[in-house]
This record gives C-alpha cells, sequence and structure tokens, in this order.
C-alpha cells in the first residue's frame, strides 16, 4: 500500500465509525484529520470551533501569515512544505536562550515569555497552543493590553492543571478560536488542526 | 504556580485518579508521564513491557545510546538539554531528500527507507517509532535480515491501518520493547516514553 492509500483508507474508517455523528459544516476534515493523529474519537465531541473560524484560518493561511507555536514539537508537526508554498513562516520562541533565562528570572513558564515575544511581532499571526495553558492565558493577557491581535488562536493544551480554564477564558474571549474542551489536546492536536486547514488549501503531491 | 509545581500537582492528579490501579514495577513513571502527556488514561491498559525494558533502556540511555526517532516531532518532543548531558544523540532520517526521493521511486514511505538508513548506524540504538507502522514492518525486516540491531523499541504508532498488526508483530518479535496496544499512540507518546527514562536517570534543574 502507498503512503496515501493508507492515509486514504484510514479516513475512510474514520468516516464509517463516526457514523451518523453531525459535524459543523467546515469543520469535518478538522475534526477527522486531529482522530487520524490520535485515533481518539473524544475529538468528535471536545472540538469546538467559534463562528466563521475555518473560513479566517483558510483565508490567513491562504494570504501567508506566521504561525506561532508554543512547542518545537508542534512546530515541527506543522507540513513544512506546506507552509513554505503558502509563504507561511513558523516560528516557536521556546528553545530561546533568553527565554529561558527571563522565564526562570520571574519564575513563570518559558511558554508564557514565548508568547510575550511573539506578541511583539508586527505580522499577522495565528496561534497553535497544544501544550501550555499559561501560553493561552499569557496570550490574553497580551491581547487585553492590547499587545498582541491574534487573528485566531488554536486552543488546545493537555493537562490537569488550568487547562480547562485556560480554554473556557479563551472562548469567553470573542477571540476567534478552535478549542479543544476538556483536559485533552496536545502539540500534536495543534499540528493536525493546521495541517487539515493547509492541506485544504493546497492539494499535496 | 511554578512549571515545576504544575508537574507536580499534575502528576498527583494522575496517581489520584489512577486510583488501585495496578501498574508493573518500574513502569509507573512511564504510564504516568504518558498520561501527563496525551490526557487519556487508556494508556494505563494500553502500555506494554517486555521483561526487563525498563531497566535495559534506562542502561542504554545512561550510556548514551542514540535514539532513533521516525518523526521531526517524537525528535523535537524529546528533552534535548537531558539528552545531551548523558552523551545522546537523536537522530531521524524523515526529512532528508534522498529519503523522500527513494520512498518515491520505490512506491513505499520515507519511514520505512528512513529505519533502513538507521539500520546502517553503527553505535547502539533504541528506535522510538511513534507514528508510522511501517516503520516497525521495516524495522523487523532489517533485523530477520541481520542488518539491525536495536537494544530496545519503543513501538508506539497510531492509527487505523496495519497499526495494530504492527505492534503485535514486534511484540511476537522477542526484541525488548515498549508497545501502546491498539490503536493508539503517537510521536509525543514516543517522546514522552523517552522523557520519562531520561528524567529517571538525570534530576532536572
Amino acid at each position: 500500500m502507498k503512503p496515501m492509500e493508507i492515509e486514504q483508507k484510514s479516513f475512510e474508517i474514520i468516516g464509517r465509525e463516526l457514523g451518523g455523528k453531525k459535524l459543523a459544516a467546515g469543520t469535518e476534515e478538522i475534526v477527522k484529520r486531529v482522530i487520524h493523529t490520535t485515533a481518539d474519537f473524544d475529538y468528535a465531541d471536545n472540538l469546538v470551533f467559534s463562528e466563521n473560524v475555518v473560513a479566517l484560518l483558510k483565508k490567513a493561511f491562504s494570504e501567508g501569515c506566521t504561525i506561532v507555536t508554543d512547542t518545537m514539537m508542534a512546530k515541527a508537526g506543522i507540513s513544512k512544505a506546506t507552509a513554505e508554498r503558502l509563504g507561511i513562516g513558523i516560528r516557536c520562541f521556546m528553545s530561546d536562550e533568553d527565554v529561558a533565562a527571563e522565564a526562570k528570572r520571574r519564575g513563570i513558564t518559558r511558554a508564557a515569555v514565548s508568547m510575550e515575544r511573539a506578541a511583539a511581532l508586527q505580522e499577522p499571526c495565528v496561534f497553535a497552543i497544544g501544550n501550555a495553558p499559561t501560553a493561552i492565558l499569557s496570550l490574553l493577557e497580551c491581547v487585553r493590553a492590547g499587545k498582541a491581535h491574534p487573528i485566531a488562536v488554536i486552543g488546545v493544551p493537555v493537562g490537569f492543571v488550568h487547562v480547562c480554564e485556560s480554554k473556557e477564558e479563551l472562548l469567553a474571549s470573542g477571540i476567534p478560536c478552535i478549542v479543544a474542551k476538556g483536559r485533552k489536546g496536545g502539540s500534536n492536536v495543534a499540528a493536525a488542526i493546521c495541517n487539515a486547514i493547509l492541506y485544504s488549501i493546497v492539494q499535496r503531491g
């Protein structure tokens, strides 16, 4: 079996097992790709989309916006070839030495400092947050202070402390967003959501 | 809350929710870290450890073996600082241009070709496979042909086609391994397993 045949077969199985499950128009490809990435059908219920966010993301990606991630893993998981074809840059500040130093000095997470760095970028940005709830909270603070203007936020951090709350806060913020409600999420999920949108714009070869 | 406090609290919650669940001696840290990474308690039942594999992996990592991954994501997810302190190199051949070209020519996955490249490495290797069942199948073929001699295989690919079978084949091979039975797994899971072992050797600071 060739690689693209394996993927096609996988999506057929996912479609079949989702059965009559009602997914919001335009979100099917994203939900299915997340399930493809995790083999976890919980995402058919967990993923929440703010109004019109998929169209907004497609437009932003088509126009070559920057994607900011909160882990090097999410950055590595986004299809580089597809992003490059659209002129999309992928930025992650997590491994920058001065970010680590500042985080240590202030006693906060590197993710939080990373978001402050990203907020200072001048170009239009989509944020893909798959790990740290503190990244979402820090980003929301930047937005409230008028320092960050994200086009949209993919908010799918994973975990047990402050995770659900950070997602609820993002949903309530009015910022266009895709959120995995509850504890689940991950860098792989953040990357999968980005890839689903990228692949809907650019056919892979 | 400081970063390490968040992690500690998370592990407390995981321990509490696992309740009286019996985990094999020596595997607790790994199982808990995978749940920490996925927020998915299925891994308490899915993860299978061949006899003595954790001790074997600790020894190999302590001695600075090479870790081969089947995705750049898994590579990015393994703690670089900790690996470096132990003299561990992390290798992934997936993004090599000649791997892509050879895979296309032969009509097989890049993951399969990647494993053939890794098999040619002269140093002792642990394989961490979080994405492609074809990586496991290709590696097993190299082993049967006497071309690869992995110290151990972390076999946690995710998906719907050939995934369960590849894991069963790995388990039956007699190669020391950690496997996530069933469809679930992922690059994040592969990295989390490596990190759990790394952190059990080197205290993070």
